[in-house]
């Protein structure tokens, strides 16, 4: 088994954004991602994803300079105008071409 | 970018248990919490989440001394009586202030 | 708190794979796992998920063994004809036995 070292990124948005979130996800080069239902609260915030559809967790594995140019956007596009929580690890995948 | 190393906290219950481990988990002083819908088994259970609504995932992203605090109430409080999983895992998250 | 390292292997793949990978999860000696609902896309795949059922994620904890194995089996048996992602990180967990 050979693996590479890859990151994940999770975005926990409300589920209004995921189409954009998926589009620009994709434009900074990820090859692929998984979007699940959720909901939950984070600081200062009501708890979301009771209305409006609730919140999405989309997880992205990639490499380290296309989770930087994603989390970059996020922070200068997301982060000012909505409630969206991220965090990063390490993984390991097989079939690297693929991430 | 500039990154905070947390600890990602990954709990997995009877749906039943939702609101009592959310509102330990808050008052353990984590900031936020992610839950999701689940459904699995664990040892010497049966499959759990078929029935009586399912299985919770909630996710809960910390420092060290928060994520002990809830892993120290559930093996205290959870363990005893409830079939419940967790793990935990290293994280690097921005906005460090919102963990 | 005592903790054991472990593995946690996420999987992705189409509903219609769930009770088959469970099946095998199981018999390469994993204890437990967690499913949820998904859907995303990967490379070269049409939005996956949107048809069919849907995408399912499978979360195991184990043993570097165990999950080696599990790896080992989705390389040969599933690759070659399913769209199937795969990542794996490393956890700790209480209760080693338990996983």
């Amino acid at each position: 088994l050979s693996f590479a070292s890859k990151k994940l990124l999770t975005l926990v948005s409300e589920a209004a954004l995921e189409n954009r979130l998926i589009r620009d996800v994709l434009a900074c080069g990820a090859k692929g991602y998984t979007v699940s239902g959720a909901r939950g609260t984070g600081p200062r915030n009501q708890r979301n994803g009771d209305l409006e559809g609730g919140n999405i967790r989309i997880e992205v594995v990639a490499d380290s300079k296309t989770i930087d140019q994603i989390i970059d956007l996020v922070q200068r596009e997301y982060f000012p105008h909505y409630a969206l929580s991220l965090w990063i690890s390490e993984v390991s995948v097989l079939r690297d071409e693929r991430y």
